[in-house]
């Protein structure tokens, strides 16, 4: 019978961290694109708060409106940065009623955005939320809230202050986690022999994400080995079913220029690649879509058994 | 009877800064784009004459040669940035007889660019042009000065060096504030009970900013409160005369998906918008283009009355 | 006759650094760009080790895969960067045999990156190698290596490593330098009255490097002053062979708008551009493109000659 997960909690080895740490730390992601001043403005007023934090701009290139990229970027980024006070504003309910927030980590950082899911996964990847504040202090905000910048007002201000050790109590009430908005994050489900995911980011080279993790590979196809080699059904959008055949490979260098593959991505997730080339333009697949992976014979094997 | 505005000064209450700032502070303006190495360059080249210095980048992607862009973006930020050395180049006449130039803002500021007009709007939002040096000692550039990159080889360091305490008059001889060279900026005009901007640029969600700010709407309508609509007149360049009717919105999240607003931005500034649209292409509306804003309904009464 | 020169090693005085520079820097070049946040981690993960560190991102927006043109940004970028550990990672072969290597360069730096070549005319431009090591100690990487993210797990950890003053022996077992693999980088020629050259690069602007430099043209010209004319006969790769003239000019604005000019870059490297246009689509010319430029006239009176 097949099982669902909408999210599962790893902590790589990697994120390992030095255990003397004790640098105000603030990382900075949105989609407010590198052209505007938007993101260099809450540097800067992040450095105004706190002028010994080291800062870090995670990427201010997430696609518009797009809160599910902005939550897996942080998913992804999140473990191999220090304890420190996250932003992460995607916002397209900015000025209405949605709350602004600051989440506490098992790991010790703060999450800082609007009450819209983006931060879940992430502070999932840190061990899940321990507390949950509401940002309302005028203290720890500029003097004046502009109804359409609130990185700059009352993110980014709410971030320095946390990571120069401003209690998070103080920010604003109390709020219970289990009432967060949650993300609506594409499931991916292990049933016996086969995989099924949903393609969830294509990066920059072309390589598209899965919402499944190794582990849910290992786990349905009970082990496989690299170098063996799998059957991928997908079902694109505008296209018929069609299956490609890949190795399940450690890296893109192991298959010849050209060839197709699936393998682990640096943050623990199954990913689809073409080694050298654009997998989404020569598979047509695009997020959303679903892709469903067996061994590969494995199909035949099932047909002539019956 | 209307009245032209070419540039007002506004400081935001939002632009107090902490009253203890004591740190070396360089912001940087471009044209170069994030692909070539020049800001980078220019960035290290400051760090290697001041290290302890704070750097903000605050774009690099101005649209190539546009002086205007430029001075936008810098009147934009500079409210939000510590007190510092501003360094802005879109300069177009590089290697020519333009002159560099430093100029120091009454609120203690050092702009420090091209003689082109870029760094006067951004001076005027920091309380005016105090004094104005021409860039010209070599003790403060480096040792070879190119003809294409005085970015790197006489801003950047002349910017490191007024950061770190060096006078501005040992930078170089007075100029005359009044003989500076002026930007073509577009005007505004408030008419009694319309108002007549231009749209001065487009961001990258496809929102367009007015030459006109929220003071001369308040002035020209005599009042408007937010809820209420308005009738926004264009005639693009392309396209014959059409008005549309929007509401006059407090933020994006207050109208429907879809729905257009006039709204002022977080840097109170008029700016055309879509909730979760594209205003740009929504309305056919490009940079240059005038739009008439009035009260909604006020030109039929205007035509019944007459 | 002509001679052959595939590199050249100059070293601009504005490479001069404070005496006193003792901070640990650190720069970073890649080609994963600047929406997925694989740059920003790899500076995260160097901060964790080395919070001290300055640094500086060169670029991430080198073309996929173009390890030529990282090692041209590098080579433009290092005589103007505080001497330090320098990361530079085009990686196409990521997960392979490939070897990680950290260089040491006359001047002090050290070079890290996969051994493809990236590392070699930066390397140059400073003096040369003086030693090499590949990057194997366990002690300075991340705790678990990905098949596919080698900035991240190892790359980042050793040039964080080096730039806090671990010696570079400790790092991995040492290199024979003749050992390590050579670039593809194309040639110039000089020739009698003539150079011989192909474009290599072009930039945002649309101006055309070459693969020579000022002393080449000056060797092949047997010096040439500014204001002079040259002749530039051009085979494309889909165009026929045509010859443009224009001036060998100092800078942009000592030619009209829109008219072609040949000149040294910032770094000391000859390119063609048109003043405030975009040479590259005036030209029809590419990267890969072979250029031979010769005194404006000098066929004609070869011609008269014969």
């Amino acid at each position: 019978m097949a099982r669902r997960f909408t999210r599962v909690v790893t902590t790589p080895a990697a994120a390992r961290l030095p255990h003397e740490w004790n640098h105000p730390f603030v990382s900075l992601l949105s989609d407010w694109g590198a052209r505007d001043p938007s993101a260099a403005i809450c540097r800067a007023v992040i450095m105004g708060i706190a002028p010994e934090a080291l800062i870090v701009d995670i990427t201010h290139e997430v696609e518009k409106y797009n809160i599910s990229h902005g939550a897996l970027m942080l998913w992804c980024a999140l473990p191999f940065l220090p304890i420190g006070a996250h932003l992460a504003v995607i916002d397209p309910g900015v000025g209405t009623a949605r709350r602004p927030v600051a989440l506490e980590t098992a790991r010790g950082d703060y999450l800082i955005g609007p009450d819209n899911g983006i931060l879940l996964p992430g502070a999932e990847r840190l061990g899940g939320v321990v507390r949950a504040h509401a940002i309302e202090n005028a203290q720890y905000r500029l003097p004046i809230i502009s109804s359409t910048f609130h990185g700059r007002d009352l993110f980014a201000p709410a971030a320095a202050h946390l990571a120069l050790g401003v209690p998070l109590e103080s920010i604003g009430q109390q709020i219970d986690p289990h009432q967060l908005v949650d993300l609506d994050w594409p499931a991916v489900t292990v049933g016996p022999a086969e995989l099924e995911a949903t393609v969830i980011y294509r990066d920059t080279f072309g390589n598209l994400k899965l919402s499944g993790l190794t582990a849910h590979l290992l786990d349905a196809l009970q082990g496989i080995d690299h170098g063996e080699r799998v059957s991928v059904q997908m079902g694109g959008t505008n296209k018929g079913a069609r299956t490609v055949e890949m190795v399940w490979a450690p890296t893109f260098g192991t298959v010849d220029v050209g060839e197709h593959l699936l393998y682990e991505d640096s943050y623990g997730r199954l990913c689809i690649a073409q080694n050298q080339g654009n997998a989404a333009e020569s598979l047509e697949l695009a997020e959303g879509d679903l892709v469903r992976v067996t061994r590969a014979g494995a199909e035949q094997e099932r047909q002539a058994a019956e």
